[in-house]
């Protein structure tokens, strides 16, 4: 290393924010759950998009790589750093202004590292919705949702992160600021490069700021808990509440009553049915006018699901206490299944159409495979998002699964392939799925892939051992 | 030219499918505005993607330029021919079939040969919506409208083509095919291949299928039209509409009262309204819901803009013919506009909140500038996208201004820029922007196109002279 390289980022940001001792450096080495951990040179942090391109720029010369840090919330170890070459953590924390709220074009420009809870209430405060919304949106930074393409749980309504970015500005790896921070929602001149950069997971840029487009405020909500037999009837429903409401609909969310038991047994949460059934559905509608009868909708639509056997017994959320306490079951299920015992987890997508038979046969060969299996499924049904994971009926189950990871993934990844699915709908590559997607993803696609990483950052200086 | 290379595409395809006389080729080789005519060894039109990918090889080994051509209902030259190399016209007409229509996953996979009408209709015989729509949607062809990300009437409400297709089939420069169909709404597993090549008018790929996301079809709508003062008053209106109504609105059109003298004169099509107003807006509300009272509520926001001064006389259409002659004003106004004279057109899209001073100092600039000059300012004030062109008062300032584009052009696009706009919102570069948006576009952000271009396309095999 260039001895002058520090010395030169201290002269950029201030010896203050290049941090080098262990202490300092440690929480941005590893990831929150604590599975990957890697080494940096130093952990800098800029407080300004120039800023920023003057550390990449000196780090060219150097030839040392960047990781880009935001809030450190992902869950495949796309933010530290992996092993293999001398490299720095670029935290963007301090990237923190709100630049812009444009009300009558209805978006928000703001820096990477303001957090996504943060970006959410400002645009509250105008009374309009930023929609990403996920349970680490307290931490998580707006630099670092961009990066990942997030999801959460209206995606069905709102899409992706993808959807909402309507402006980029970002460093290229040869130092080079791009400001592209237009708050426009057609423009078709040229390659949507922020299109490209959106869930590259920082290895084609680092994005510093950006505009986002804001949404509607809904003024009521309604929050339903059905009982079904099957997912094949949970598909029918969804089709039949979209019919009716279209894009009233915010959220489809299943969980099986493999979760529900878990919830009773280690969060003590009870059922709200007053039968339980082998599957629930939460559904959520919201409407932006207060004067819509958007509950004798739902009652209607529900009552219709109900003659039509598609769902039992049914709880519509009398107040707002109610429908969070509903919300509560759903979002307390990754604790409960953590309290029970190691998980093997998987993040998957596929067609919703193909999710029954998916479901099906896959519960099958786990079953063949791992008699002392509990599959433990829960996920965003509307998306095509399933949370299907796999942990032990016992504790010492639980962990002789854990320990075949490999060869449960090689089943539940086969599954998906054969299903048209993805292995990964929202948390990523990072490291954790870097080796296994080429095994999944068409030669093609993955050439394409290293061609225009090559073609952006020959030096392969931006997150290196992630994605690629 | 190697010699046996039209005997290889006439292995590939039947020489029936090879068209090499003058009289054979003639329709493919110019735009049908006429305003772009190129040269072609040959028009070639496969029926298969396979097909394609053997003519991509073929034309590769051989270092034949290819132009791939959809309905050729472009407005930018991009899918013809351009001065400068051999090339073919590789013509897409001949993939015809709707592979897929999944109503549960909501989701239709057609090949790029099928028009956009049609797979509306198909999307419709299954109780769904596909929302793209454009005055061209007869001829143009799926794969056109991807490989141009086109917007047209809807795009306030359900986005761009390129927020519509989850998949896309698609063959590379080195001729291999992309298999990357799939019909998911969630899938973060690298970079977003389908993103980068929608909107790439063909510059990096050619699509030979696409599985795109249908929505809940409307099953009541409401048409108004209102008179306004200004356009920040039509500002503050989509304001309100949007926070009352949300993604009800499905379109938000304006027209200046020029385009309604023109529209008067030129097809006798009258003002609605019983007293003229400086500028006109055009609301639709669609609900899949035909219980919603949508014409309660549409009088209620209506009513209010009203008191708070933002609208004059209003319409709400009665009937469905009544609503249908409220968007046949909108939508002849290029064709009053086309009678009265040549003109100087524009496709533009600006931040919404920048419209109205934009237009005010562009008025003032052009009015300096062509003292003749007449403005016929229309568009899709809800995207921000203004088809702001200029003409003359009379024939004769007409032609003259006209044969002044590059200065009208000039004046436009620089403050098109100043506010933070696009040059082009929906119609793409072709060969018509390819030259003027090196002007406008950031070094970086046109660096980083060049380089992607280079990696996936090294021989500049696909459309050349197009896009950069």
């Amino acid at each position: 290393m260039d001895p002058d390289y520090l010395a030169t980022l201290s002269a950029i940001v201030g010896s203050a924010h290049v941090l080098t001792s262990a202490d300092d450096k440690a929480t941005f080495l590893t990831d929150w759950r604590g599975n990957f951990r890697g080494e940096a040179l130093a952990v800098v942090l800029p407080a300004t998009a120039q800023a920023v391109a003057e550390i990449v720029l000196a780090s060219q010369t150097a030839r040392i790589a960047i990781v880009p840090q935001g809030g450190n919330t992902g869950l495949v170890g796309g933010s530290v750093p992996s092993p293999g070459r001398p490299q720095i953590v670029l935290a963007l924390k301090r990237l923190r202004e709100i630049r812009a709220v444009d009300t009558a074009n209805r978006t928000i420009t703001v820096e990477a590292g303001v957090t996504l809870a943060e970006v959410q209430a400002r645009a509250a405060a105008v009374d309009l919705l930023y929609p990403v919304s996920l349970a680490a949106e307290g931490t998580a930074q707006i630099g670092g949702t961009i990066a990942t393409n997030a999801g959460g749980v209206q995606v069905l309504r709102y899409g992706n992160t993808r959807e909402q970015v309507l402006g980029l500005e970002a460093v290229f790896p040869d130092g080079r600021l791009w400001e592209g921070l237009q708050g426009l929602r057609k423009d078709n001149t040229g390659y949507d490069l922020k299109q490209l950069l959106i869930g590259s997971e920082g290895t084609l840029a680092v994005v510093t700021a950006a505009t986002l487009r804001l949404s509607a405020r809904p003024r009521q909500q309604q929050v339903a808990w059905a009982g079904l037999s099957d997912l094949a009837a949970a598909a029918r429903l969804l089709t039949r509440v979209l019919a009716d409401a279209g894009d009233r609909v915010t959220a489809f969310e299943v969980v099986s009553d493999v979760c529900m038991t878990l919830l009773a047994n280690h969060l003590s949460l009870a059922n709200p049915l007053t039968e339980a059934a082998p599957w629930n559905v939460l559904i959520e509608w919201s409407d932006p006018n207060p004067d819509a009868p958007l509950k004798d909708w739902v009652e209607r639509v529900l009552s219709a699901a109900f003659e039509a056997g598609e769902i039992g017994d049914v709880v519509i959320a009398q107040s707002e206490g109610q429908a969070a306490a509903l919300w509560s079951l759903r979002e307390h299920t990754p604790e409960a299944e953590k309290r029970h015992g190691k998980a093997v987890k998987h993040d998957i997508s596929l067609p919703v159409s193909a999710i029954p038979e998916f479901v099906r046969t896959t519960d099958a060969l786990l079953a063949a495979a791992f008699p002392g299996a509990l599959i433990v499924n829960f996920g965003h049904l509307g998306d095509g998002n399933l949370h299907y994971n796999l942990t032990g009926r016992t504790g010492a189950d639980a962990t002789a699964i854990y320990a075949a990871s490999a060869s449960v993934n090689a089943i539940v990844y086969d599954q998906v392939a054969k299903f048209g699915g993805s292995i990964s709908a929202e948390h990523g590559l990072g490291q954790l799925k870097r080796e296994v997607i080429a095994h999944y993803k068409p030669a093609v696609a993955l050439d394409a892939m290293r061609a225009i990483k090559a073609a952006i950052d020959p030096h392969h200086l931006f997150n290196p051992g992630k994605v690629l």
